[in-house]
């Protein structure tokens, strides 16, 4: 069964259109509010019933003839990074109501509620606190949590809210049983290996850091060897040490310096200060903290030897996710019998199914991303392959919901 | 004999002092040709025949009375850089003033004639072109080397000039026969071994580099480590080894890493670009060569095991000087005779003296900086140790022209 589901991304895509011909669909803005109402008004006229919450979440939903009051969930975010691809996060939440609208066609009417979500706001592309849809959602955030926080132009989130109608105060969902983030990888693992589906069987804990060297700025050419305190040899040497235990770590460990700047930054001069980032990611608790452990010591011994000083400041944390069991069993089993090439997987990139997965089961289906690009007009993912993920979806709501 | 040149240092320093204390005195503005014209005056009425040159070159000589065609030639730049400090360059033209002028007043006339120079530019501040008052003057640089060269707001240096009436063509100075620059040693090698003077024998040559790393630009959660090609990481391991062996070569090599730019600079992103600058110096042409053929070995393999895309490209190149052995000597035997503590040193930095080394004897005296701080407002040297270096020079040069 073809869903269509390239015409309507393209269809939903107008609202947040770039000039890289990209979307830039920030929360709470004109464009994201737009394309909230299309969204609403499709689902309307395809019989779902709306319920917008207090932060923006849109809730669309087919009531179950038997058991009404438990819900099999999916759906992904509505908002977007700044000029990123039609992809990312609206591919879930058309590619859920599709798959509901398809069971309807075929079977009538669900005997739990099939529920789609768009979420409010996940990227933290405007406001610097992501996922603020599916936590405030679920009760793990609350309007306090954001007091404060504004965007580039000094709007504060709860003022931007507000001019919406939304509250930001509501009890958090109960009722849902189960809660399925179709998604596109955003990474080349899938192509690599030539799989069609990933079943995602966890989410990466992160660990971020801000790493500041502090030696001494002196001229590159009167000053010896043997007097330097050069901020940018005990960095160099930091991070080759740590980026190298990564890679012996190897999977499903990642470790990147995505960030780093020298002062003064001149040629002539050796650097007084370097300042760098570190991102450590693991699906596992333990092997997490490990490494956040064994660099700590890499860094304070390295910084010793070298004669500089060293400051390690975390700036954001997240746990590991696991997903649940009963759920990847049940998308795994229906990939073999469609005999379709997938990937049991982790996620490196975080998702609104971290949020989720702690209180209600939950599971996640990644489709293959063209040489994993992301986060850019550029981004693409193969029709033949949205409606795979589609396919797989509408399988696993039909036995969860039916 | 006290030469109150801390006094004299302060009066020409009000030609270019800028908002933070500093002095600020590029090449042919104002406040250069204000030093220039006040510098004149003084020496004109200290009993010098004053001469500039067609580049702006200020000479003030006192005629020898036996041989006055034979000159003795002392001096430094007068220019210097944005906000810098007031021994840089004017100490040596201060200081070679009132050297001659107490020698005067001691023995009289000289047999041949005592010189001292203000170069009009040496540390390419405003036009990317060092060492321009030296270099012309002793042939080594013409009108048609600076063709193009321009300053920030587009004004050619030929143009800056011929405002001042400076025509930039003369043949080259032929009737040098000896050169002593004083000069701070911008570096801290003296404050820390506790001596008064520094005896030059040698100024470093250079070879200066930016290398370019290519990898690729990836996502810091969906890339695993074995799929990566980081430009941060090859560009660390690089940068870690190359400074070790300069480490382990020791003096006279150094070896620095001052500039370091990564793109996309993304905390999380894997960066698929590093650019950096490499800065090499040594007093030996073979040295100096085969520790730049050694990096350049070290950056391909390492490129090639990390699978990344290299180019080294070189943007500055120069030669490594000796100091004339005469007079290495006969500043040696003064200080000793006088019980100074000094060194026997090379200059880590540039300098006019590598400019005439080639044509004419020469040397250098180094005076300690504090903390080896240059460059600066806050550059600073004890007038005790700035009264030594003119004793010793004054020295010299009673003996090189009586």
């Amino acid at each position: 069964m073809k869903h269509h589901v390239l015409k309507k991304l393209e269809w939903l895509s107008q609202y947040g259109k770039d000039d890289q011909n990209g979307i830039t669909r920030l929360v709470y803005t004109d464009a994201w509010h737009q394309a909230q109402l299309a969204l609403k008004m499709w689902l309307e006229e395809e019989g779902f019933s709306i319920e917008i919450d207090a932060v923006g979440n849109l809730l669309a939903s087919i009531r179950g003839s038997s058991v009404p009051d438990e819900i099999v969930l999916t759906g992904s975010h509505l908002d977007s990074v700044v000029s990123g691809g039609i992809y990312d996060g609206q591919y879930g939440i058309i590619g859920g109501a599709l798959a509901i609208i398809s069971l309807l066609k075929k079977y009538g009417p669900p005997k739990k509620t099939l529920q789609v979500a768009a979420f409010a706001e996940e990227e933290g592309s405007r406001f610097p606190y992501a996922m603020w849809g599916s936590r405030n959602m679920f009760g793990q955030a609350k309007l306090k949590d954001v007091e404060g926080i504004t965007d580039a132009d000094g709007i504060s989130l709860k003022d931007a809210m507000r001019k919406l109608g939304y509250s930001g105060k509501q009890e958090p969902k109960q009722n849902v049983t189960a809660f399925i983030e179709l998604h596109i990888e955003q990474g080349s693992v899938l192509e690599t290996e030539n799989k069609e589906i990933g079943v995602v069987h966890s989410i990466v804990g992160q660990r971020r850091f801000l790493v500041t060297v502090l030696g001494e700025t002196n001229h590159a050419g009167t000053t010896p060897m043997s007097y330097r305190r050069d901020a940018m040899k005990a960095a160099s040497m930091i991070i080759s040490r740590i980026l190298t235990l990564a890679d012996e770590a190897g999977d499903p460990l990642v470790a990147t310096v995505g960030k780093l700047e020298l002062e003064p930054n001149i040629s002539n001069v050796v650097p007084g200060k370097a300042t760098f980032t570190l991102d450590i990611r693991h699906t596992h608790q333990y092997a997490l903290e490990n490494m956040t452990r064994l660099a700590a010591t890499k860094i304070h011994s390295i910084a010793n030897q070298q004669k500089v000083d060293v400051q390690i400041e975390p700036w954001f944390t997240s746990e590991p996710v696991s997903m649940d069991e009963k759920i990847i069993k049940l998308l795994s089993e229906s990939c073999e019998r469609k005999e379709i090439p997938y990937k049991l997987m982790h996620s490196g990139a975080a998702h609104d199914a971290q949020v989720v997965a702690p209180v209600v089961p939950t599971a996640m289906i990644f489709v293959p991303s063209q040489s994993g690009i992301s986060h850019s007009p550029l981004e693409y993912t193969t029709e033949f392959a949205l409606e795979k993920g589609i396919e797989v979806l509408t399988e696993a709501l039909h036995q969860l919901a039916y």
